[in-house]
């Protein structure tokens, strides 16, 4: 998490007053359910909230210099602020039932933040979508030109992604909205099931099944694997626009700002730095699955390996996403579109992309496909290297002419008849949840 | 995907003969849609399926070797072999419809033959789970002996992980359950969404919302994190009985079968191998995301470059998760357990896993938790020096007693109640879906 | 390793056959060192060796299903066929010193297999680099045009990148051609590092400084690390060649045989899928990195999780970098260089690449760099929308003329001199080891 | 980079101020190399540095959010600090030149603070093998007690396995301390390779063969693995602490500090957290090789993808490895040992390792190496399961004592003769470099 890529909730959201705060919440949310089941004075989690206290995180890290235990260095400084009743937190809870528990809150509000976001960018698609479902522009495999796509078909294919990701993202918060608060290791040797129940309910959590010292470390890795399959959705846009922007391409670019320089030695260069920024930020965000992975198999009832993993990749992965939807967002949002660009490069190939409706059209006529293939590739061929058009070629093949008459090689090169599926396929996008 | 980790169904499924098998298949599925659709003449499909061809892998290599490509050269061979009426497949489609929806077709198939082995695994769990409920282990955090459970709550702890582990699966097998006959380029320019509806309807898929020439591969990415995570949860697992069966734990071994040789150095030895494997073997599956992560962002309409990966690791990554179910359900089937082991461990930290009662029994009296634990603490440290049994060095502190009688001290030490509540964390596991 | 992406001296190189023929010559340079040491009656090994014993690979694992065994099942086989010498064999060893040692044998002649085709695939750099090292074509960064390279000094970047790829290919060979003939637990319990020092010699290896039961696993990884940065490289030409192909750059492209057909829908397209695949193929080679690294940390004196990773990757990667290095080899060698145009992309953007040129000009006669920046931004953006050439609107701009002369301007737009430490760079390339 | 895991110098090294400095002595290199080459007026470097400017990062980001450019907005904040002169800075450069080259300066400085660091943790290491060369203990391999070793010979595995660490340190060191001053494309359009290797060789770098825009990213991957292999490494002895630790071995453990508390439930516990810690950020620093290798692949002569995954790895693979090694280095030093713990597990199989001195005397005596094998297993196997001590076992087997004599049996069980030659694989991890 390095400010540069760091949205400022996310910089509030992983700062130890917050993570501290979070244990606090935990804290009394398990303290108030301790006293509802007489374990606890009525009373105390009310007493301690009523004096308001501020944590101080450094005092707290000062305390684990020397406790090397940051769980019971932050509940000492808890009851040097809120005194006697602060005795009563924690009353046979683990470390981990605070810290995991916490961690589950904070992974749900990142989750939620991440998801606003997510929204935008899908909101952004669904616009361009809407406002490009009728822009031509050639399909290309392997870089090559082939058949007629619509640019809002193209993009259309980018929001049927990111709502996959949007699904996926929502099945990950399920996984890791799970707290526990079942003790040591997982007996709830001085608590109960209801206990536990009761306060992770109140903080918006469900209890983990069967708990040992953590809970789950399979949860949060399927939660980092949904984080990398929608900075990989991302990357795929961020590599089109990257195409598209390129001189010899020109159908879009990303939006240049005033007073921006592309480069600080060639005063004329726009380049798409977003998109490439995308491109890297994407890897980073992945990077973050084989740790998660490697933190599943913790011995017996856990050891604290996953612990560093998780102090690191968790802001990381989450802040990272959460940049990127920003930008991604922005830059769908302002994408500058050149449909006339994208007509030109239509045109190049010479509507060599009508090459298969000729086919089909010799196949129906009961010619062998194979035939029919050979056929259409010399007319192809020598247009492709600049040897007359593609339609004049096969008007002046005697062997095609044996096969279709020169108003049946015409109705072949139909734009219109070529795109005629473009709304169902734009509207399959725009319904999906 | 070596025959060493390969069981014979995967082989089978993943050979050319099938794969070719599946093409075919899926080429079939589409003529008679179009036949219903009136692009292709009624009969077509039957007079094929009539003849009852059988597919040469070795003829259609020979015939990629000329045409550099593996569908036109598939084709080519249908023609060789069912002659006239093969021309009219693959009308209006392109390789990909084929290529994708048959990959589809592999794949499901494969899902569902890892869904029977995954069933299989949570059935051994449940049986041991059941059996094992009150056999009392220590539970162990960072390899210290901590607190009691039991052998039943540890497996079921494996139980409900390999449980999430299915329903993940499923999810997975939903995102891959799907095919494209849309076209070159996704825009079913000689084809309609309702043959492609049709067509991958008979085959048991749903079609992409936004095809471009294939269908998108972050749903790819997805299945393949679901198997990391499954081989994930088998690690714990496998990590776990290579702890139980150290000789100085000695708590449950794998199954030696007779005639098994440990070492070919030492002869008595017994060696946990089948879960060192399943260790290794989980690092294989897992190592499978990233690449299927990296084959996502493909350029514009598509480029292969995703194929060459798919050919590697969707045989590999499915086949080993197979394999490792296998032998993980077989390990927990044969797993032999010691409980009189357990019993012997337990008691080897003399009843310090009471400790936290203790502690907690104090703070109740109303002594501040930090004094409580030291006190505690105290009587714990010379015990685990060897200075006297934990229990006694607390009965005979002065301090410990001006709190508790002794008594009171001994009510801490109650193993049924520190597992009360383990019969309702068991059958949580048990009821989960 | 699927037979389409292995060579067949790989194939050959992995097989059983191959495998079980390593552990026999380990086992006869341990017994020929122990003749040599007085451990084993001399002449064991002769009498071994003239009996030219034809492994059965079918028989070992035939064996192995009842000993669970594979090493013992191999010594047993063995037995069968050389009948009383072979009892001699093995004395003192472990399992481990035979596969380790032979494993190393394995590796190292994959390696010498792999570093000859690196040396093809240099060649075929060299050839290219020499040829086409005056071809100027337009540098790009962020994929927008910047200024004139040459397509030898393109080419020479690859080349040297190459060459760096060699040299760690050559010390990842070192680190890996280290056997251990040492028994059990590394300890020459039953043998001695003089004996250990002799057999491995003969074999070419050198022995472990300090061996568990096994050889040190970090050696390994860093041996991957190597095939995983060589397939990078690769993936760096590959993609540039996918981007030279594209029809709005045309640059260069792969060689197209006759009979070759890009597409089953369209006749004309004509697709870098060499390149595409080479992509996907780094993919997988790269992917063999992290199990090799969750391999090092094996248990105590070893754990076996190692063996079944490396029985995947070690065959998997080593084919598949051989196989992409053919592939690249020919890809480099067969590449058609389209140098008309290359010019014509250089002069699509009307030599706005000079446009640095002129600004440090006006940074000599004295104008802030700032200020500078600005001019020259106006005239390039004018020019970069269409609006007049970039040389003459410069010449026609006063605040331009206020600072140089229009000779000045025209003096900047000087191609030779822009390209002429051309020679120097692509030298640099050349003599490099 | 969290605080938690950073040392203070890689905290002061990866700030913005660092950062900006460094770029500022590059462009003081370079332009001291071109006054020398007579592009700029002498003394214009020294007029900078004699005005000892103080960079301010806040200032500097502020003109970025204008420019989008870090490099411009940088330049334009030293021309605010040092006035006319600095116009001269950066002539015939581009962006890279300088953030490669500083980046080269910063990864160079990182690695001889880690080199420090690995020095200690080599230097605690030789300490430790000297002083347990002769400590025996039991050899484990599967988990399960094979034969023995000393804890002497243990360690000095790890210290070769460091030693090779360090060699690959210094090795990618050598990989990295290249920078490039080679303008736009790498071509020295406005500049030469003698300017470039003047400014590089005063900042100790050396020029990359040949740049695009920047320099070649394999290099970084490189660096990255090698990082990856050293954090590989530790894990490995951490594994092994944490599994010395375990209350059933007991044999060693890390250093408990006064005051440090093991559990905030569980006054006795007494956690390897360090090892664990060691355990999950080797996680963290393997993580970063993926993405360096995916920004090997940059497009034509440069993207800037690679950028923000630099951003992130760097500061944080360099910084989480010293911070590894520090914690390393003092787990080494402090590491208290329990020879007689090991000595009282030797002792628990009942000299079961001797079974191989047994069998190999059988096979001396002629007999059959798998009738030797099955006669051992049977004693062994006896013991194993509680009937009887081993020795006596065989002493008492007819069928044992017809091959050896009772004083030939005890003959076998030697201890001293076991490990005669641990000097001299002790010696060999000592000696090497």
């Amino acid at each position: 998490m390095i400010p540069r890529y760091t949205p400022s909730d996310f910089s509030e959201l992983w700062s130890s007053r917050t993570r501290y705060a979070a244990w606090l919440e935990v804290e009394l949310a398990a303290c108030e359910a301790m006293e509802r089941a007489g374990l606890v004075p009525n009373g105390t989690a009310l007493a301690i909230r009523s004096r308001d206290i501020k944590l101080d995180p450094e005092r707290i890290e000062t305390i684990e210099q020397t406790t090397k235990h940051d769980v019971i260095a932050f509940l000492t400084h808890v009851e040097e602020l809120a005194g006697e009743p602060a005795r009563f937190l924690h009353m046979g809870m683990t470390s981990s039932d605070v810290l995991d528990s916490s961690f589950a809150l904070l992974l749900v509000r990142a989750t939620d933040r991440i998801s606003v976001r997510l929204d935008r960018y899908i909101a952004a698609l669904e616009t361009r979508v809407r406002e490009h479902r009728h822009t031509p522009m050639i399909g290309r495999s392997h870089g090559i030109h082939a058949e007629p796509v619509t640019f809002g078909v193209v993009l259309a294919g980018h929001l049927a992604e990111a709502k996959r990701g949007r699904a996926r993202l929502f099945a990950a918060r399920q996984e890791i909205a799970v707290g526990k608060i079942a003790g040591a290791v997982g007996t709830y040797a001085h608590l109960s099931p209801a206990i536990e129940a009761d306060a992770l309910g109140q903080l918006g959590l469900r209890p983990e099944t069967v708990s040992t010292q953590v809970v789950a470390r399979d949860r949060h890795a399927a939660y980092f694997a949904a984080l990398g399959l929608l900075a990989a959705g991302i990357e795929r846009l961020a590599t089109n626009v990257r195409h598209w922007q390129r001189n010899e391409v020109g159908e879009a670019e990303e939006k240049f700002t005033a007073g921006q320089k592309g480069s600080s030695a060639m005063p004329h260069k726009r380049n798409p730095i977003a998109s490439e920024n995308l491109c890297g930020l994407a890897r980073v965000v992945r990077a973050a699955i084989t740790p998660a992975l490697e933190n599943v198999a913790l011995w017996h009832e856990r050891d604290i390996s996953h612990s560093s993993v998780e102090r690191m990749i968790a802001p990381d992965a989450t802040a990272t996403i959460a940049f990127m939807l920003d930008r991604a967002a922005s830059l769908v949002e302002g994408l500058v579109v050149y449909p006339e660009a994208m007509k030109r490069n239509l045109d190049r190939t010479g509507e060599l992309f009508f090459s298969e409706a000729v086919m089909l059209e010799m196949v129906k006529k009961g010619r062998p496909r194979q035939r029919a293939y050979e056929l259409v590739q010399k007319s192809a061929m020598r247009a492709f290297h600049g040897d007359g058009r593609f339609r004049d070629n096969l008007r002046s093949d005697a062997d095609v002419l044996a096969i279709l008459k020169p108003e049946e090689i015409d109705a072949c090169f139909d734009m219109k008849h070529a795109l005629r599926h473009v709304d169902a396929i734009v509207d399959r996008a725009l319904v999906e949840p």
